[in-house]
């Protein structure tokens, strides 16, 4: 189990789940008859980033995530999505670019040196990126952008946000 | 590096944030001259658990996550708390038994079988326990009680999240 398995799997897992928030934020405007805009530029404060730049936060910190533990380039995406089509397709693009990375690429990421574009003359070890800074990170944003389409009342629970779970049977008798 | 290192120091590090969110909350409420209480019964939808029990929540999914991948036994806590002081108690109690645990006793974490109270005749591997549930719901629950305090005027931001971070200066030239 190397980083590529902290990573790849579940970013995509839960970029798939921002996908599903999507199609009820826009499921809810249609029943209410409101412009799913409404939702795509709300926030729980107004010195937040709305749920749109949000969820091109999340695109971001996902691939950004992966490039820096693999020491890959990452796409660049111009932040331009103004409708929930235009965000889907940067998700699909960020699931296909995470798709295209392997184990292999990330031997050696706990020991390597992070550096971020608004901290510079700064590192941090690999491992301490991943655990103290990029998942947090990662997830912050999430709930930032489930909350935002939760609290103005699009139906998304805990399970739209974990998503499917590879639990098992226990054989009978445990 | 084993699963106390994606464990214990990090969710030591959480916690000890949303002890200093609690210190802001309680010192908008006198500044703004209302009921601290009315933070702690905050939520962002009437059908959510609110902020006292976000922290409950909190420290529950810090406890059982190390319990479960270390294999021993969480102490158990009342959910009877209903003020900031006894909130801060229960993060430093979960501290405290956090700082109980050593790396030795996550060995073999990753191909431990987990099980939940919730889920009876179910099991998931440790490694997809921890990386596909442990991690996002704590984090799921940390930040839902961080939105509950920004959404609320709170003085919150970012750094209030992630804390402080092991960043280090890159030798000059570099």
């Amino acid at each position: 189990m190397n980083f590529y398995h902290f990573t790849v799997p579940q970013l995509i897992r839960t970029l798939g789940q921002v996908h599903q928030w999507l199609d009820k934020a826009q499921k809810y405007a249609e029943q209410k008859k409101f412009d799913v805009n409404v939702l795509l530029t709300a926030r729980l404060a107004p010195d937040q980033f709305h749920f749109t730049r949000q969820v091109q936060v999340i695109t971001d910190n996902a691939k950004g995530t992966v490039a820096r533990l693999a020491g890959v380039q990452a796409p660049a995406f111009e932040d331009t999505e103004k409708t929930v089509d235009e965000l889907r397709a940067r998700i699909d693009k960020t699931i296909a670019f995470l798709k295209t990375l392997t184990p292999e690429q990330f031997q050696g990421a706990a020991e390597r040196t992070i550096t971020l574009p608004f901290l510079p003359g700064q590192g941090i070890k690999g491992s301490d990126y991943l655990v103290a800074f990029a998942l947090p990170n990662f997830y912050f944003h999430a709930a930032t952008a489930y909350s935002i389409l939760r609290h103005n009342g699009v139906d998304v629970g805990k399970g739209d946000f974990l998503g499917e779970l590879p639990f098992f049977a226990l054989p009978s008798g445990t």
